[in-house]
């Protein structure tokens, strides 16, 4: 079966529990977005990514990319699915008006990123960086190069790349070799070998723009020593530019999504920001491309949770413990729905995936804010707010994607591990979620090292307290969210005190921090949506139930972990 | 890197902490099996695993088992190491002398299919249900067919299969509809399709034995109308039987491995037993199958560490937070080794390895003990042991190779999800061995429904106890592990108290209250183990510390997640 969008889960975790319209109209940028037009914008995306998008995932992942000497030709149906997305405008969304774009809210665009990533992670990965290599030319490029590459870029007219990884500089890019030239006229001669290049070469743009890390000559070692060019794959005046898609990589999954090594021979480029300051010229969109990460681990969870569903409403095995009602009385056997094993699985599932989508729709309507914001002060808040619970939930809703994903393939027992079903997809497809845009474990570390323990988790703190003040403590499930978020922030201070006598500690447990920070704000999600369903609706109160019984001992075993680490830090030996 | 068995290390856990040549050495059938034969052999088994066998797994993956018009062919060179794998006599190891076999124990015969797993798992199905076709043919079949066909399987020169599952019969194979219709000559006719059929079709052998799982005509429905059916490939007077392959499946791993549907029309066979008991007939070897998966899964994440392990020391990224002593003075990186993050999956990751391997040996040495002590009431304890420990270990052995092979993948960044280093293969060969020989789940509700409540526990506690008087109360681990053993025998009682209330209880703590128990055998296992390895020595006290570290505190959060299940299950409504 293929992954079919339901817009009106969307629409009640958007309008019913985060409110969106009432965020989204004191905005500016954003005073003519009522619910009526999210609810249309929302219903055509669906029936496009569920009609164009979805039917081509398993073809994709059959026939793959293909490399022929330099070139890469992309799954059938893909150019042409590519072709009507951007001619839908779909590329476009929440880029700006004066750039050729829809200027829509973020918290719109992610669930169209998280749709299309369920429908088909391998072709999502095409657009998947065009938002970001927008922001990084739209907020550094200098004028000549906004001129001519923002709206093709925008538009989704061409594709864009991000040329980071070499092979000896992956998580560390401070060793990044790549040489960037400065010439007479301006430009740069790029020089050096880039891996693991999504979408580097293929046939769904006419042009392709490289965004490479390089360093200048004389420039310092280290991060500080590297700077951000342009390089296109067609120059202005129409030549070749001189770089080459070596070959793609044989991989796990995603062979819809060629993964390129791509060669710059004094290819010319042009510098994106100062000399110096690539990475943070890249950074600017740093929190908007983990977001969309965690996204795709929702969407590709989602499609995990559907395709086990539907299966388990079909496949009858063995009696359930307690005579169900789906019973017939010619049954020799029950669906295995009613089995608590499955059931267990396709709960927990629900639950992961409808509490991170709260969370990340929260993230996204935060990024809206730091961005368009007139108040200075709200603008920050906002930011602080993405600075903490992007990277919480790229690892969590990524690791879900993967482990739920597999849950689920064992819900179809021998059948799941055959092609098929189309399960074993999403497990392979998902599993590099968890590596790409900074693994998980530098995501914890980012999280714990970088940002919490810098102010002894006063920062962290007060996105909690802005959580906490939405709960209503009379009720019992809102009180205990309440009480781990008081435990999760006076863990901050715990490590921040124990790694002065061990500088180790933090990054041995910065794991289970963030586990503790993710359950933590599950916890508020769950009580929220638990406030805002009708009583009693099974759809939303069996997955809340699940998460609290299934999911939520989590929380005192990781908490209990980093605070035995802290105090054996702090004993005196 | 190819897989390298280790005799050094299965030497430390057979001999220092089993002391395993005592307990053969009270056996008769294996009085002459002392540590010297042991470490010869262990020597011999490695050196053929490692230069044979490991070689060919990543041509297995790529290359795959292929299908033609009803004939299959292996990976190239799986044919030559397959005779080379039969010269050396290595199936027949634990076969008894008098059928051909080198009637040697199964402890060491477990640590040879546990390398064969590490090395190449695909090639390891081929003979995988070998012992089990040969235990269920002498205990079951009658002599004319034992003559024909037990020297033939015993030694490996003829392959054989288990047919058991069919399109809409995985686990419950109750539901089985293949007929076997009875002839005049005493012979069966049988037909049917079976499905996941693993080495249903090959060019390994000259004649393939199949064991298939069939309803006579005016059989009860139900599994109590199951007959077993011995339906070879070519009959013994030289003609082709009418069977088929009809085609092999497209799986996610496990390439090297044909899995057929197998189409049977009016074949000819014999049956293995009694008519209607054929389950009984294929449970003879259930726990020997299990240990075997169990031991799969043991090689596989013995595999993914190794792999990890030595990208981990030759990879340098970021600096560690401690200057470690790999650093040297031009170097811009550390190695990844020296990474908290890395450290811990690669330290948790051994603590498996070592302490699951001590409780498979133990296990498999039961089973000899089963089969060969001259004492009733000694052969009586040992099933009682396998019957409870085996569904443990095959879930948590299995469950671990997979999820500890993603962990070991996460390790090599953007390079494990690429083919080239071969740590993605052991995640996708690994994920089957968590389905078939029964799924994780059963294992789970056999463990607990079918044989610890039955009794209220006090079979399992029986278990505990032997386990208990092993250990010194006056070391603070082993009396810790103690501890945990009485907690898991009240949370058997707890549980068949709760499910009188309750009856879906069980059912769906089953998961938990494996994971109880494995990580209390695990306990045992490393107090065991700390106790025989000499003080300080690195090699054990580091897994040691990253099981007390990392991996006990799941035991108090399922503990409390299974009373808090059965609380909530007995209090008044």
């Amino acid at each position: 079966m293929n992954y079919r969008p339901l817009p009106e889960d969307i629409l009640f975790l958007q309008q019913q529990v985060l409110q969106l319209g009432d965020s989204l109209r004191a905005l500016p940028a954003f005073a003519e977005v009522d619910d009526d037009l999210s609810s249309q914008l929302l219903g055509e995306a669906g029936r496009f990514v569920g009609e164009v998008i979805a039917p081509l995932n398993r073809e994709g992942d059959e026939t793959g990319a293909r490399w022929n000497d330099g070139e890469v030709t992309m799954p059938p149906g893909f150019r042409e699915a590519y072709q009507a997305f951007v001619a839908a405008g779909w590329p476009a969304l929440s880029a700006a008006p004066e750039d050729g774009g829809q200027g829509l809210p973020a918290a719109l665009d992610a669930v169209l990123f998280e749709w299309l990533s369920g429908a088909n992670q391998g072709f999502t990965m095409a657009p998947g960086l065009l938002h970001g290599a927008y922001e990084c030319i739209r907020h550094h490029g200098s004028e000549a190069l906004r001129a001519r590459y923002l709206e093709a870029i925008a538009s989704g007219r061409w594709l864009a790349t991000m040329c980071l990884t070499e092979a000896h500089a992956g998580s560390d890019l401070g060793l990044v070799r790549t040489r960037a030239v400065p010439q007479a006229d301006g430009s740069q001669r790029v020089t050096g070998e880039k891996i693991f290049i999504s979408g580097g070469e293929h046939d769904l743009t006419e042009n392709i723009v490289h965004l490479v890390l390089a360093r200048q000559p004389d420039a310092p070692p280290g991060p500080k020593g590297l700077s951000l060019v342009l390089v296109p794959k067609w120059l202005p005046d129409g030549t070749r530019n001189t770089l080459r898609c070596e070959r793609i990589e044989e991989k796990m999954g995603l062979h819809a999504s060629p993964t390129c090594v791509m060669r710059f021979d004094e290819a010319t480029g042009w510098l994106v920001g100062e000399p110096g300051r690539g990475l943070a010229a890249m950074f600017v969109m740093m929190n908007s491309a983990r977001l969309h990460v965690a996204l795709q681990g929702i969407g590709l969870l989602d499609a995990a949770w559907q395709k086990a569903d539907a299966y388990a409403r079909e496949r009858r095995q063995m009696r359930a413990p307690v005579r169900p009602a789906s019973r017939g009385e010619n049954d020799a056997a029950d669906l295995i729905v009613e089995h608590p094993a499955v059931r267990r699985v396709l709960d927990t599932q629900r639950a992961w995936v409808d509490g991170a989508r709260l969370l990340a729709y929260r993230t996204a309507l935060q990024l809206d804010v730091a961005r368009h914001a007139s108040d200075e002060a709200q603008r920050q808040k906002a930011e602080r707010w993405c600075s903490f619970v992007t990277p919480v939930l790229k690892s969590a809703c990524t690791h879900q994607a993967f482990h739920g994903a597999s849950e689920c393939l064992q819900v179809f027992g021998g059948h799941g591990y055959v092609r098929e079903w189309g399960i074993e997809q999403v497990v392979r497809d998902s599993r590099v979620t968890m590596i790409y845009e900074g693994t998980n474990e530098i995501q914890a570390i980012d999280l714990l090292v970088r940002k919490v323990l810098p102010d002894a988790g006063a920062g962290f703190a007060a996105c909690l307290l802005e959580l906490r003040d939405e709960l209503d403590a009379s009720r019992e499930n809102e009180a205990d969210a309440q009480r781990r978020m008081a435990q999760l922030r006076y863990l901050g201070t715990s490590v921040a005190l124990a790694a002065q006598a061990d500088p180790k500690l933090p990054y041995e447990v910065a794991d289970d921090y963030l586990r503790v920070a993710m359950l933590t704000l599950m916890g508020w999600a769950w009580a929220r949506i638990e406030r805002a369903a009708p009583a009693d609706d099974a759809r939303w109160a069996t997955p809340a139930a699940a998460f609290r019984r299934w999911l939520l001992p989590e929380f005192d075993m990781r908490l209990g972990l980093v605070k035995r680490a802290c105090e054996a830090a702090s004993a005196p030996r």
